[in-house]
């Protein structure tokens, strides 16, 4: 089943203790449909400028992902320059020029509004309740916000909330959205609010979600997927990103919620995020291969399994 | 086989969120004996005041652990206060007095001399050298430190850290000690001070087990169990002690060092870490069941494990 992603694609300068890069393909949109594009077919709306070429495009269709969707706006792409210290879960940010990214209204081209699965990248959620609207049919929507939305924008995100299937927010998030200081409880508090699903991310700890009780017919027992433990964390831009192109892109690919599907689809999530991290931008997302995926996955069981043997009785 | 712990035998003032208790049974000995117990024989070394009475000895009975090696002095038991805020990993110290345990000099009792495995529970890591050099024949030691003495007794603990097999540390310890912010870095840098196993607890996030290459013949491959997510977390007090109880007493139980041996006893110290919290100071390891403990045991791995319809095959 096809998938289609609404969010930013941006140009980013990033700083981390392993190197230092000026100008580099980055955004939401852009780590979560390389990461998803290793499972199913992935469309793209966002919006560039005049300085996205066709190098950049070339990324998005190696990985055979549509971008019909991407409007060209005159103007500048949206550019984000950040650094990460010692403390690769908290980015500090130097320089974000909107530039075009400011106007952006994302309209739905007509061939993409029977996508089934839809993830709304981290926007304003005003736009994001646009999209959804835009896409009655579809059968599993995701969604990601970030602390500037909880704070100053909590209406509005609350209506979003009310129109989703899954939020995928870190734990810092998920404590600001509920307003408890106990994952589990803000889980239950978010789940409250709207979503059937509620992914929290837990950084270099993995990830969690919680379900509604009764939601897919799946049962309300909680799913706990790991992360690599990695010594060196290049850049860990964009690995939320690519957990989420995981995640969706898995479930897309299975078209049926079951809890066998959840659970896998948090495991390739946790697995798409290791690899985004272990190099600049989107660089080891485009060399990555299926075949490498499905050998880490094996790897993510091998860390956190019992009885591993009985997979081959 | 027998498991020794020497540590610290205390009563405990603790002011949560949840409510507060004046003075119960505590110490890190206590936790760790109680959880062990469900597993095997245990016996304890510690110091007590005279008002340690035939009450607190009832509690060890109970459980069929062995306490002739807790020596009575005349003098008041070690006495602990503290009080949890929100964040249940860390803990305001009120009270401290360290009573007849500030004189602590373990003797290990001849009829214990031969047990097989020990725990080093965290007291001075220059008493931990002694009781390790009393206790030659031991297959396989683990121990605990604190923050305490990684800052200020360095030298002394990095000569424990080459006497014992396992060390058992949470993620601020694991970094203090290291010197290094990166988890996965830091218990690099730990296995290379001495200890053939390493495991690093995060709290909330369950704990990472990492081995030193070649390291009881089972690969180095590194593993990671959960604990459960908790919405109320009563009193987090001894979580760590019976975490290590419910690790050490499984690995005694089996008599062997396997790689299936550690990632089960990772799991069984998370669930027994997860019933201690459940109500104040040891009440819930006192009620606990075996039965209990093994229902637990397998939502642990509902919790974590894909395929999991694989086991019935």
């Amino acid at each position: 089943m096809s998938l289609l992603v609404v969010g930013s694609v941006a140009f980013d300068g990033i700083k981390t203790p392993y190197g230092q890069v000026e100008r580099i393909l980055g955004g939401a949109a852009t780590y979560f449909s390389l990461a998803a594009s290793f499972f199913t077919q992935v469309r793209v709306v966002a919006v560039v400028g005049d300085d996205f070429t066709e190098k950049e495009e070339q990324v998005f269709r190696d990985r055979h992902i549509d971008i019909d969707g991407i409007a060209h706006e005159p103007g500048k792409t949206f550019f984000w320059a950040g650094e990460y210290g010692d403390n690769v879960n908290e980015a500090k940010s130097l320089d974000t020029q909107l530039g075009v990214f400011a106007n952006f209204d994302p309209q739905i081209p007509e061939a993409y509004k029977k996508t089934e699965y839809v993830f709304l990248a981290n926007i304003d959620p005003v736009l994001q309740l646009n999209v959804r609207r835009q896409m009655n049919g579809a059968r599993f929507v995701g969604g990601d916000t970030m602390n500037y939305w909880i704070k100053d924008h909590r209406a509005n995100l609350e209506q979003m909330l009310e129109a989703i299937d899954a939020l995928l927010i870190n734990d810092t998030e998920a404590k600001m959205l509920a307003r408890d200081a106990s994952v589990p409880r803000a889980a239950q508090k978010i789940l409250a609010m709207g979503p059937k699903a509620v992914v929290i991310k837990h950084g270099e700890y993995g990830a969690t979600v919680f379900f509604q009780k009764g939601a897919f017919g799946i049962g309300h027992h909680p799913f706990r997927a790991p992360t690599l433990p990695i010594e060196a964390v290049t850049d860990p831009t964009g690995a939320g990103d690519s957990f989420a192109g995981g995640f969706m892109g898995y479930i897309a690919s299975q078209g049926k919620l079951t809890r066998e599907v959840f659970k896998r689809a948090m495991f390739y999530g946790g697995v798409l995020g290791s690899f985004a991290v272990e190099a600049f931008g989107t660089e080891r997302l485009q060399s990555l291969t299926r075949a490498e995926i499905d050998e880490r996955y094996k790897v993510f069981r091998e860390l956190t399994h019992i009885e591993q043997k009985l997979v081959s009785r």
